[in-house]
């Protein structure tokens, strides 16, 4: 992996003096054009050994290109609002928008690197979280995202050199720290598995640029000429990103599924009702206020047909939180700022801290209903998506979120008769638009769409719950009873096996 | 303050609940309106005494209301985040946009009130802060907001009552802790600490509402109508908000000002200049890394005429930071998500954690400069921000920001110059644009604009410096040592005196 980057490169002054003027210029000419018409964002990672002039590059890059439109994170210690989600949450809320570059100083890959290093990750841990950044860069890739990866490499003795030459000039010099030294002490194992990583990381969507850090000038110019290069490529390429890419979806040969299959005579009497709600309304206020589950967060994700009973649904959950601990996240049009990401990002941000809940009123799989039946994007997009949410929902249960998903489903009977009894009510709120009207005759569209959607994202830390929801009172109990035994799995697991035993 | 609230409130069951389906289909209508078309945010404060209905109230609000357009923000303790910024940055960063309403379960008069309460602040600290509270619910209502202030209040005796039947019953006895009880035992330090800060924020822009906690119904009835009333008459009040409110600026006799009085021929020799720059930068990398600036962050403010070197300068400034350390914000156009907040609320989402640096090309003086010559805003808007700019930056100040602002001016003569030179390079992004030649001609407009701008808001904490730019080595050299000496002033403070003396 590092071969070439031990070679001994180096450019003279002369040479580096001629080519530095049209280079910038031709950066600024196309930072601009990003910034005016560019509808991507352009990540990039500085990794590699410590010496090998990471910062360095990031300053050249500052001075050689428009600062306003650059932004660098760097990623340390995480504070305590990152702590408390998921790993890639810190990553996902500095992700550039559109326009613009985001220079990333230190990633995704530095806390895996760092674990394997002191031995806090096995092989095979390490491959999985691998696994997961190539799903993770492929997704960004697909959304538009231009990602450079760059390795700063240097050979053991090269980075002992450029420490002790740091360390003399005491412009640099507090760049040099204990820790510096120390790592020169692990160089083979950081070679070892920063190799491993950036072979199983090294995708043809997001490929690694190993830079060898010794000179730099070699190293500015060929970074300069690697970012103005992707730069240049990807503006002038006209195509449309988005073709389709992924298998067909399988063709209905009878007319049982997921939907058919529910038996949405269901009902609970009033009286029932009552003591029911009443139950398992207790037992939910009671479960977000045990101590085990400041560990963990809630997310409900409710979907269904239109007038299914989702706010009812809601409401009847939130009667039994405080309103301090949880947040509604209703999902309509993204804004301009959530349309300049890619498109799972407006959810991320409202990923709730442990300890909390959120609850969001339609959700992410809008890519994969309305999107898709509507043709608001393109196939390739919403096939790719179901394995993007799969990842999302895999990220946030790792963290510790319990995830839960429903689809209240009622009837076309059912629905004709809620529409025209809200047609007479007053409540402005409730008046049915013609888009209502419009969507009911999808509905065999949406029927598919829902029935793979339940296929393709219903996993065991994540599964779909479908609520037949003819009778708005038995749906309201089994959504509360759903979520408090997910709630219980988690913090009760003995008590739960002893249940089922 | 309290006497209305202690005469005993009782609404009857059968009352009740002949009052509230009405109530619910307006306050539901009310909202719907809001939502749709209403061009501001609702700020509804619960406050008040343990064990009162704060929470209970909430949960009204959500029943009666669409939940999926209420956002409760609880306020425990800060986190890190929030710790490392200004107090105020969490209450910013909480604000409801246009349309949208949100409770806040626990405000700013917290923590005033709690460390009054245990003596932390004595009665002039607290007088201040109540003062500056007032100052920024008056920019809230300024802005459009509807704010809406509860109190609710209980006797000692219906406090004791209340907690006691709050334990009793097993779904309400968590909310009842040790806390509750002692303060209880705090209850005549709270009414006197709470009753005095009523009275000084007690505005007619922003006043408060005492509502009696003792009996349910009564409450909630209260709150429910109170809400619907405010939300009914601020949504037919179709009255231009921005109206003229402010004294007139002063008229100019001579053609002396700050701007007239400088002198731009002021020159910096190449020679010295390389090396004043080298100097400067190299004691500005020093000074960010010193052990004290983790208590402090630094925050410049770049403002001057077209083409008067701003970016330049702050390349100047950039190449002697760590890029990880600082962010330059370029202030354009507001997005969709700032156009719904207060003018200011998008730079209060950059400002800076302790030990970091942010950059502002362009600043929150847009409003009473570019805004105020285009007439981009109203004059009562442009005239009052002179004293919101003066909060802002005061309570950064007070947090231990050190807030730099420039402006650099350039003769037209010079800014001729360098126009025809633009447009003669390649680089696009200096392209003169037609803007830039119209802008030129407002220049007496903008001016004025400047003058005022620094007559009102340069502070002993926040002065501004102006910066002779004809010369753009002399400018960039006093742009860094500028920048060097406040951090000296604050770091250093021993030191800075000595070098007076």
């Amino acid at each position: 992996m590092f071969e070439s980057a031990e070679l001994g490169h180096r450019i003279d002054k002369k040479t580096f003096r001629a080519e530095v003027p049209p280079l910038r210029e031709a950066l600024l000419d196309a930072q601009f054009d990003l910034h005016e018409n560019g509808q991507f964002p352009v990540v990039i990672l500085i990794s590699g050994v410590d010496g090998a002039g990471k910062s360095e590059t990031i300053n050249v890059l500052y001075e050689w290109m428009d600062p306003r439109f650059l932004s660098t994170l760097a990623f340390s210690t995480p504070t305590d609002e990152e702590r408390e989600r998921p790993y890639m949450w810190r990553f996902w809320r500095a992700l550039p928008p559109k326009g613009r570059i985001g220079i990333f100083a230190g990633s995704w890959y530095s806390t895996p690197i760092a674990e394997r290093i002191r031995g806090d990750l096995s092989r095979g841990d390490l491959d999985q979280r691998m696994d997961q950044i190539n799903r993770f860069e492929a997704m960004l890739v697909n959304e538009g995202a231009l990602v450079l990866k760059f390795w700063f490499h240097l050979s053991r003795e090269s980075q002992r050199q450029r420490l002790k030459s740091l360390e003399k000039d005491p412009r640099t010099a507090w760049r040099v720290t204990k820790e510096s030294w120390a790592r020169l002490k692990t160089y083979g194992k950081l070679q070892e598995a920063a190799g491993h990583v950036l072979r199983m990381t090294n995708t043809p969507w997001a490929p690694w640029i190993v830079v060898e850090g010794t000179d730099d000038r070699y190293r500015s110019l060929t970074v300069g000429k690697i970012v103005l290069d992707a730069l240049q490529k990807r503006l002038a390429d006209t195509r449309d990103q988005n073709f389709p890419v992924a298998p067909p979806i399988a063709q209905k040969i009878d007319s049982l599924d997921v939907l058919t299959a529910l038996d949405l005579s269901l009902k609970l009497e009033k009286k029932d009702y009552e003591t029911q709600l009443a139950k398992w309304q207790g037992r939910l206020s009671e479960l977000v206020r045990r101590p085990e589950f400041r560990n963990h967060s809630l997310i409900l994700a409710f979907e269904g047909s239109d007038a299914a009973g989702k706010g009812g649904s809601i409401r009847r959950v939130t009667a039994a939180l405080d309103a301090r601990q949880y947040q509604i996240v209703p999902v309509a049009a993204p804004t301009e700022e959530e349309r300049a990401q890619p498109y799972l990002w407006r959810f991320w941000r409202h990923i709730p801290r442990n300890g909390r809940v959120a609850i969001f009123d339609r959700t992410w799989y809008g890519r994969v209903l309305v999107e898709r039946v509507e043709g608001f994007c393109a196939e390739a997009d919403w096939l790719r998506a179901y394995t993007e949410i799969n990842d999302f929902e895999h990220e946030l249960h790792e963290d510790g979120a319990i995830v839960v998903k429903f689809w209240l489903q009622i009837s076309d009977k059912e629905q004709l008769r809620r529409f025209k009894e809200r047609e007479k009510i007053a409540f402005k709120r409730f008046k049915i638009t013609e888009e209502d009207w419009r969507n009911r005759e999808k509905s065999p569209a949406y029927h598919a769409a829902v029935c793979d959607m339940v296929d393709r994202t219903s996993s065991g830390m994540a599964p779909w719950t479908l609520v037949e929801a003819d009778d708005k009172c038995y749906a309201r109990v089994k959504i509360l009873r759903t979520v408090c035994e997910r709630l219980e799995q988690v913090l009760d697991p003995d008590k739960t096996r002893n249940r089922k035993d």
